[in-house]
């Protein structure tokens, strides 16, 4: 039969996600791919599994591998509470709740909030994955302007002051894409304008633990408790493969997105929230952190030398303390979707910048570059042939 | 912040589980509940995690840990080609998908196919999660009118020449709640009548490997492959807690169900999968399902005895050849919340069956009764203490 035609309306929202295919590309075999976004298979604790599963067994028991709450397993739910709280977060049980990795939260908060056609504010660029699970929802966007420091908090209050939206949504930290993080005195800005005008803000947190530099920033969760749900992941800080996450909320809201959740998977895979709770209860996460720290931090520098060195002068781009990506900013009137058809061909890709906007207009010239899953060789090779490309095009552009 | 005035309008449609309130006293220290829907945790194979554990590390490394495709991790998706060709479904590999137990599957099918307004048709009483997930995109129901023999095929035609429906939605072995199973003549007239009318056929068929006597049936699928998509998990055959579930559809249809899932939760649990592709390469399904027969069955038959034994005349039951539940109509006028009420003073707790229907007055005499995850003792006793609870009732009308 023919199903097109019994689809949803909605689903003319959900479209396949772009950059799949370019990063199927990307992912053939001989590829150099800063298209991804995936943590280094070397940084994953592997050598603890047999250690945490004979924990979890012997712990647990059969109630490791049974249904349970759709709150989260309580165990986790406890281990965290003291992880939050070395965060600077103050939580009690019914503030934290386990969702689906960081994937299954972004659904649950825009099935909840999100009827069809309500405004939701994201950072421009922003987080792909966010516009995917909202669009299920026919979110519409507005674009809150960044600089260097991330978002403005001045843009933020003139969207709310002009548009009824439902939330706001950030990564403050090492944004995925642009790497950019917003500073303490636009925290507490942004966390006295949520505050003012009674707006809920979304913060989602998968990457400050990922700091190579620089000091710890405060989250604006802890500015304004009230005004914010908090979301972050073990798929940093453990194995995304897992598909664990978690977040922070105010309890009525908690309890809303429980029931949301209940509909879309009864619970998350109990087992490996088992495994998560004993690598927390264990002390294996300062270890881990600075493993991959020690891991990630030589790619990073290497790639700032590389774009430094390679890319031709009219290039900006984002010199992160931490995270997995860089952003660059090419010259006005290059489109980087045109680079990459250059690049692939030469076995090196990456992602245009444009499908993290709202509006993909909004950011032609600009492209993701992750670092995390490459060798330093790899990253200067590959930077150096995009590099070119971009000379390439330039001079091309000049003669026409 | 008051969160209730943001809600989406879709909110209001998702309700938390009634019977969950219910559910929660009946899980009270001291209660035998026969109303959950849980496996028993004796059934768990907890001597085989070691075992497997050790073979995924050793084949798969660092990708069970790592993010995966959305469809899938294909050692798995290929391992269940093998497993369906047993249970009589011929697939390829873009037929077979994972999704984060049945109910990622019935949310996922819901998403895709809703718009709000639309028909559903559901059997009368249907799976209480397939209407949680439903009712979340706004569906509204029609009826598909039972007996003894489950779904009757002209009642489904009926609705079928009356609303516009997406699709029709059964259970057709075993049925959670009424243990009901459709039987071969009539899965063939079914599957003529959606050939017929070009319709879609959602076959969730998590119970049909829990056989305790008579012959095994072959799925509508496998009668009418372009027009079904059939469902299952290894919630019943390995275990609940690593929520994984799996469906069989039309490569059209299972490429937009990937694109749905993918904004929910990226991929089910990696390891999980893992792990249940390990269990069924290494063959350990039939001895397990025996096991799980060899425990479940005396506890089918004892609730059978006792529902003989100490329910006043005028209630009819199911005598189902396998699964994990009876049910139970009793005399007209008898409102089996009522009974519940009584017997949970008693330390009885079972589901009244009326929250099994799309429209609950249609079930007010009904009830599910769970058998796995009590004694035969504890079945004895309860079944008793409920029986002489609607005795009582019955008297007390009667003088009244």
């Amino acid at each position: 039969m023919d199903f097109d035609k019994i689809l949803a309306t909605r689903t003319s929202h959900i479209k396949a996600s772009a950059i799949r295919e370019l990063l199927k590309l990307a992912a053939m075999p001989g590829m150099i791919s800063l298209g991804g976004g995936l943590p280094s298979p070397d940084s994953f604790p592997m050598e603890l599994i047999p250690k945490l599963t004979d924990i979890v067994l012997k712990k647990y028991g059969s109630c490791a591998l049974q249904y349970d709450r759709t709150e989260g397993f309580n165990p986790l739910r406890y281990a965290l509470l003291d992880y939050l709280k070395g965060k600077g977060i103050e939580a009690e049980l019914d503030n934290v709740y386990i969702t689906s990795g960081s994937q299954g939260f972004l659904d649950a908060i825009g099935k909840l909030l999100i009827s069809p056609g309500d405004y939701v504010a994201v950072e421009g660029p922003t987080y792909l994955a966010a516009l995917q699970a909202f669009n299920a929802y026919e979110a519409k966007y507005v674009k809150i302007e960044t600089d260097d420091e991330g978002l403005i908090p001045e843009s933020l209050e003139e969207i709310i002051d002009n548009y009824p939206i439902k939330f706001a949504y950030t990564v403050p930290t090492f944004q995925n894409p642009s790497g950019k993080t917003i500073g303490l005195k636009r925290r507490q800005q942004i966390a006295e304008i949520i505050k003012k005008y009674d707006i809920l803000l979304v913060e989602d947190d998968p990457y400050s633990a990922l700091r190579y530099k620089g000091e710890e920033l405060p989250s604006i969760q802890s500015m304004a408790q009230s005004n914010v749900i908090y979301a972050s992941t073990f798929s940093k800080i453990f194995a995304p493969g897992l598909r664990v996450g978690f977040f922070v909320a105010p309890q009525q809201l908690g309890k809303w997105m429980v029931i949301v959740k209940q509909g879309v998977d009864l619970n998350t895979c109990t087992y490996a929230q088992a495994l998560a709770a004993e690598y927390l209860l264990g002390g294996y996460v300062p270890g881990q952190v600075n493993k991959i720290i020690e891991l990630y931090r030589p790619k990073l520098e290497a790639m700032i030398t590389a774009v430094e060195k390679h890319f031709p002068d009219g290039c900006e781009f984002t010199k992160p303390d931490g995270g997995m990506f860089l952003w660059v900013k090419g010259p006005k009137g290059i489109d980087m979707e045109d680079i990459y058809n250059i690049t692939i061909e030469k076995k090196v890709g990456f992602v245009p910048g444009k499908f993290f906007y709202p509006n993909p207009v909004d950011g032609i010239e600009t492209m993701r570059l992750n670092f995390t899953n490459v060798s330093e060789e790899q990253i200067d090779q590959s930077i150096r042939i995009i590099g070119e490309s971009i000379k390439e095009v330039m001079e091309h552009q000049l003669i026409v």
